[in-house]
């Protein structure tokens, strides 16, 4: 895309109230607006990197079988309450505006008309699935969205690594035996590291506490970094790791793991979580299967989260420098900032046409200086700069500087294509 | 797809309350789910389908240099107060569970922790532009979303045609001058029946009242069928049409913008919206620009709609009959049903391999009679269906028949690749 024809520009400064080195920086880049605490718009940048990490998170979701759909935001009480998780403090409720008139002009409420915005879909996944799951046969299956979902923070200062409204992929899976969850429970681990793998983070799969989601231990993909809210006490050689809320491990003990690692304290961020769920939301709904003696069985299920929002956020705390946020190359916005100079050239022209416009960031703008083309790459974090001059062109080269690198090189016009 | 592998089935019976057809074929075949009342959830089959309206939309949007965004839900009073429409009819409020919790308690309610959930996204689009557009250098532009908005229906009864929750797209232009605006709405426009063609629906183009969005005069695409809400009188000849609430026109009248035609009146269901809203928003919002006197001046803006769920809704009005849906070809769940009889065969298997898992839904169900696997693939109306059986396959064969012709024809299994 031309640099010219963006809407977006990059700022000098983010707004005073904003704390987080992600929401400063996504923001100062173009990546993200900030409607409200905890409530940011995607701009065009921003929604790259987020359409790119959704499709990271689908293909590994789609190998493992998940079954791509989309529920309803709007949850009825009839869903939420068999399970107790109408009235929790997390929620938003919709309430249509003609009830709050009313509730004004008479101190009245029709409450019964509200719906819950969805935060968490076992209930809904779990009455759909009561239409079409009858029998042994039926299962397993998995079925996952990627969907805006809502949470009352009380506290939103995180930037986009805890907000009020935010992108997640959650996946459900159904099955008739413990054994068949744990076998699928792996399955869904592996894919895990595989996304943060392609998403260039670094995930320490950690024992964790079920929250209010399930009694039972759960596991959480943790990202050492030291802006993380979480603390994790991991072993420095086999990465055994376990959240600080159930562990009774402390900085320094021998892992009893591994044998010969020390365990470490590490401030961390929770980009993804899988839950044993067991019964409680079959049970709770009537989601139940007939056996091969056609005994009636509740369903045994897990539960998957990613945040989207999260990921992206994570990535700019772990990578960034004093100029700016440097991508991870498969969620960078785009791979290449194709920047110009001394005005438009043919060959600038012809390596962007080349390359593609949904590879290439092209800095065609002819009112800025070098010097700001230079400070906006940095900032917005593309991984490879190139730069085509009339310097570089008077001996047929391009300038090729890596983001993450100091080096820089210089490649033959021709040689480029090669190169990339 | 394997069909033994789909959660889904088809349903004999759609939920009693559910009187429009698009939603009772729509839940036969396992495209939605009823949540409640105007709420729906796609499941495997109808997320398909709404991804492929997606895709189209976007690629016609990104052809007339639309920039893809995504903006917040929840929206403060901050935004809408200014253009009045914090408190309008039409909205959900989003209200913490806390906040109800103290109403309950006390009876007092502290209204200014809510959000406007988003039904229409002015408002947001142009107070984001406000940072970004100074001069009359950085403009025109146009942006878009494709997002779930939420509006409090009284009644929904119409199933995806009038939904509370859908999803919609939508964009907004900004521009120096009038001229700039028209030629962009004429763009928009043909982008519009290009999109609607694709989708295999023929929409009319028709001057309407500008409703809750502005003053002026606007434009909708407009598909006529049966049980559409809306009557527009067209020239059966010119297709001039216009929307029944603004229009002087009768039944029978000569058409005076062709001269030889005469105007129907005709029921029909809007699928898309195009509105000039001049500096309604701009001025309520200060997104001003200098132009090349310095002089500051008012954005002109337009706003272009399209509901996806209602694309996907006309499309089952429009095409079905008794025994199911008649996808058109680019918005069909998958393009081909191969259905394999008297038990599973290298043939099938083969055919399904090379035609592609996204392309082929293939029921390879081995506890259903041929009956069933017939009516299936009628109700579940892919453009293709492909039988391998014994019989089929004594002379190599298989038998093809299109869901909207009446015969079938047998071709040699090697011809199946060069046919589709």
């Amino acid at each position: 895309m031309k640099l010219s024809q963006l809407f977006t520009k990059t700022l000098k400064e983010a707004p005073a109230d904003e704390e987080a080195v992600n929401a400063k920086l996504l923001i100062r880049g173009g990546f993200v607006f900030k409607n409200s605490a905890g409530v940011y718009s995607f701009l065009p940048l921003g929604w790259r990197v987020l359409t790119k990490i959704a499709n990271i998170i689908r293909e590994e979701m789609n190998a493992i079988g998940g079954q791509e759909l989309l529920m309803s935001t709007l949850v009825e009480k009839k869903y939420m309450e068999p399970t107790g998780r109408w009235n929790l403090d997390v929620s938003y409720k919709a309430i249509p505006q003609i009830d709050l008139d009313s509730y004004i002009q008479n101190s009245k409420f029709k409450i019964q008309d509200s719906f819950v915005l969805g935060w968490s879909h076992e209930e809904v996944l779990t009455a759909i699935a009561t239409k079409y799951i009858n029998s042994y046969k039926d299962l397993p299956f998995s079925a996952y969205q990627i969907q805006t979902k809502f949470r009352h923070e009380p506290r939103a200062k995180s930037g986009l690594l805890r907000g009020r409204e935010f992108m997640m992929k959650d996946l459900y899976s159904f099955h008739t035996t413990q054994e068949d969850l744990d076998n699928f429970y792996k399955k869904a681990a592996e894919a895990y590291h595989k996304i943060f793998e392609r998403c260039g983070l670094k995930a320490v799969y950690t024992k964790a506490a079920g929250g209010v989601f399930t009694d039972k231990f759960t596991h959480e993909f943790q990202v050492i970094a030291d802006v993380g809210e979480d603390t994790i006490y991991v072993c420095d050689k086999c990465e055994y790791a376990e959240n600080k809320e159930i562990t009774k491990l402390k900085d320094g003990d021998n892992c009893s793991e591994c044998g010969s690692g020390k365990i470490e304290a590490k401030k961390s961020i929770e980009v993804g979580n899988i839950f044993d769920q067991g019964t409680k939301y079959s049970e709770a709904l009537g989601l139940e299967f007939a056996d091969d003696n056609g005994n009636k069985k509740p369903v045994i299920m897990g539960a998957y989260g990613i945040g989207l929002g999260r990921v992206m956020a994570t990535a700019v705390e772990v990578y960034n420098d004093e100029k700016g946020i440097i991508w991870p190359e498969n969620i960078a916005p785009f791979r290449i900032n194709l920047i110009v100079l001394d005005g438009k050239n043919k060959e600038a022209e012809e390596i962007y046409k080349e390359l593609g416009a949904d590879n290439v960031l092209y800095d065609d703008r002819e009112d800025k200086t070098p010097g700001e083309k230079f400070a906006d790459a940095d900032l917005i974090g593309c991984p490879i700069r190139l730069v085509v001059s009339n310097k570089t062109l008077e001996k047929e080269n391009v300038e090729l500087k890596k983001r993450n690198k100091k080096e820089m090189k210089l490649i033959k016009i021709k040689e480029v294509f090669k190169e990339l």
